[in-house]
């Protein structure tokens, strides 16, 4: 019997940015580009903010007026209007201030503002009770960015603080990666379409597909679904060879039948070269993974058992896909910190990924393994996330503070 | 002047819960009901799986004609075919075995399945050198789920796992929750629509409303955008109630000038009963946060800073969102651990968000805090995420053990 040749999980994640290459560029509004990638470093066309604002609400004040006061010898002002919002603001003489509120801008001879809760008023006299340096409570131009400065760097993925800040520069059309384009097929003679009601002894319904379609499209991926494939090669290899040419990233899930498994291998040799790179990962669940590079594009070949492709497709299928959308920066796994309510075993040499549940506790989280086999759904979606062991380790004991990784 | 009462973060969440209802039920196709919840528990109406499954490749037998095999005396049996993927199985006889593949469905006469590794294959004799007990390498019918228990409960979101457990099932349309509709208003006289080229000295473009709109986005609302409310009262009420017929939760953003909070403090009044709830939390950045019921429906006023308004939305208006849409089980704020690179000072008795950039090191993380003004939105785009300081402490030291909230 062939021995499968287990490659790492951290080796398959640096083949992923080896062997494939960002999308090329479209243009798309802003509002349509929330969770894309620069393309290229973006420079700021002005400066931000344009002019210096109050970040209090208070009075506008030239700072060496207030030198030396203090609660017993307030600095005298006379007030001499309001900086309206939106406004220009009217220029101050000596010991002159002017009403100020936050984000107003300042008067062109003010250069601190006294926070409202260090003076009293009375008329157009207002007096301070404490001495501001110069700056104090102001943010100056440019202070947030400066015109022809690096505003975000090419790669860059643009989330809710990075749409503002394009927003605030009226940088309203951005060059972004592609959205990657992802092919499904299902295969397996047992497989029938999830919607069929009445089941045939011996077929299951075709779980993974809407499942992983969903998953696809929470990565920023576009689905193409090109149905259950039938245990026959020469349709599996044209129906493939097909949808490859429409998609960026095309994916086989669902058949365990060792048939299904063979001829998803043989495609990825036929398909393009260097054809297949990975033939396991020391993964569990999802060892028996296949991932291949025809042409140039991916093809990765999951695990028939539901809960195996599931946490395969989240783990090297966004790798894919965040690849292809041309992310630069590291994607962090957030994580759930717990304790674990009881020992758990795993083997040496595999990163191992066990279904919890969690608790909330006095002391914070607890977690729970949920124990069941790698073919059963109720038990993952009981689960709140994955406790990872990593491959070093022989298992985690009771009382261990671990970290847990989410579902989506 | 009028001190600002501040509520306890976790109270304003509290109210959240106490003050709003869930949305009503529509039935939605399962591949567009991802993210959504359950309006009411959900009951099996088979058994998962139909039929006993092997979870193994091997040769299914009877257990215990296995009984006393071991490396010197193997078990011997005939095999008398195959198990089809998707076809009902031959049935067996003594010492008979059949090949079975993964998933494949367990001959009447089969309770075990022996692991193609531990067989010896010469012809049709198949040795075992290892005995079975009942029901190894096998996944019995209803394991997973047994017909009429339940399979998800009220309030459960649908992820991956639950859509791929539900079409396992045969379930295609599910009753869920409706999705929220978020009404946005930016205000005040300084903004400007984000599109404009050109700066007037004295204005900025509103770069709040597509941050947040983006954001709601991501929480799994639709949203409605009414534009830049004037600062005159009588506009800014009568759009309000206009836009609050249409949605379930609406929110106001932008302005930081005094008149558009006072007018946003008494448009919540105008609104409906019981009208403003909270007036101020005890957490930095996003202080002066409004929160009102209106005749039941909730309303935000958000903090005019950026980084104020976006923090204070992926906590607060995040919790709205997540209530409307009937999400039951505890939401869990994902962080990553990693080491504080530097002291950190805080105020006691105010919950504290510092943004951090997170570098990889030996150890793991270290988290680098970004400094900048909460008016700045280029240290948040650097920003990976938020660090939070609880209200209990002072600050946190250099070399300390933290948890970073990440950006959306």
């Amino acid at each position: 019997m062939k021995l499968m040749q287990v490659t790492d999980p951290d080796r398959v994640l640096k083949l992923v940015t080896e062997q494939f290459k960002p999308l090329e560029s479209e243009k798309l509004p802003l509002t349509q580009a929330g969770g894309r990638c620069l393309v290229k470093t973006v420079y700021a066309p002005e400066d931000v903010p344009g002019f210096n604002r109050s970040t209090v609400d208070g009075y506008a004040v030239a700072a060496r007026d207030t030198f030396g006061a203090g609660e017993g010898i307030p600095a005298i002002f006379k007030s001499v209007g309001e900086v309206l919002m939106g406004k220009t603001a009217p220029s101050l003489s000596n010991s002159q201030c002017c009403l100020i509120h936050t984000g107003g801008m300042l008067p062109k001879d003010a250069d601190a503002v006294i926070m409202v809760e260090d003076t009293d008023i009375t008329g157009a006299m207002v007096q301070s009770f404490r001495q501001v340096a110069p700056g104090e409570n102001v943010i100056h131009r440019g202070e947030d960015l400066k015109k022809e400065t690096v505003a975000l760097p090419e790669g860059h993925r643009l989330r809710a603080p990075e749409i503002g800040l394009f927003a605030s520069l009226g940088i309203n059309i951005v060059a972004v990666h592609r959205q990657p384009v992802v092919g499904f097929f299902s295969s397996g003679d047992e497989l029938v379409d999830y919607n069929s009601r009445e089941l045939e002894l011996g077929k299951v319904r075709d779980s993974n597909a809407p499942a992983l379609i969903y998953l696809a499209g929470q990565y920023g991926a576009a689905v193409k679904y090109g149905g259950i494939l039938p245990d026959r090669f020469e349709t599996f290899l044209g129906q493939s060879r097909a949808m490859l040419e429409e998609v960026d990233f095309l994916v086989f899930s669902g058949g365990s039948s060792v048939g299904s498994r063979d001829y998803t291998a043989r495609t990825m040799q036929e398909l393009g070269k260097p054809g297949l790179l990975v033939e396991g990962i020391a993964i569990q669940p999802g060892k028996p993974t296949l991932l291949a590079n025809c042409d140039g594009k991916p093809v990765l070949g999951l695990p028939g058992h539901p809960v195996s492709a599931l946490n395969i497709f989240a783990i090297f299928g966004r790798a894919v896909i965040d690849r292809l959308a041309g992310r630069k920066e590291i994607t962090f796994i957030p994580t759930v910190k717990a304790i674990l309510a009881r020992n758990v075993s795993s083997r040496s040499g595999r990163t191992d990924y066990v279904r919890v549940r969690l608790e909330a506790g006095v002391a914070g989280w607890t977690a729970h393994p949920v124990f069941g086999r790698s073919g059963l759904l109720r038990p993952l979606a009981e689960a709140d996330g994955l406790l990872i062991i990593p491959a070093a380790k022989e298992g985690l004991g009771a009382g261990e503070l671990v970290e847990i990784k989410l579902w989506e």
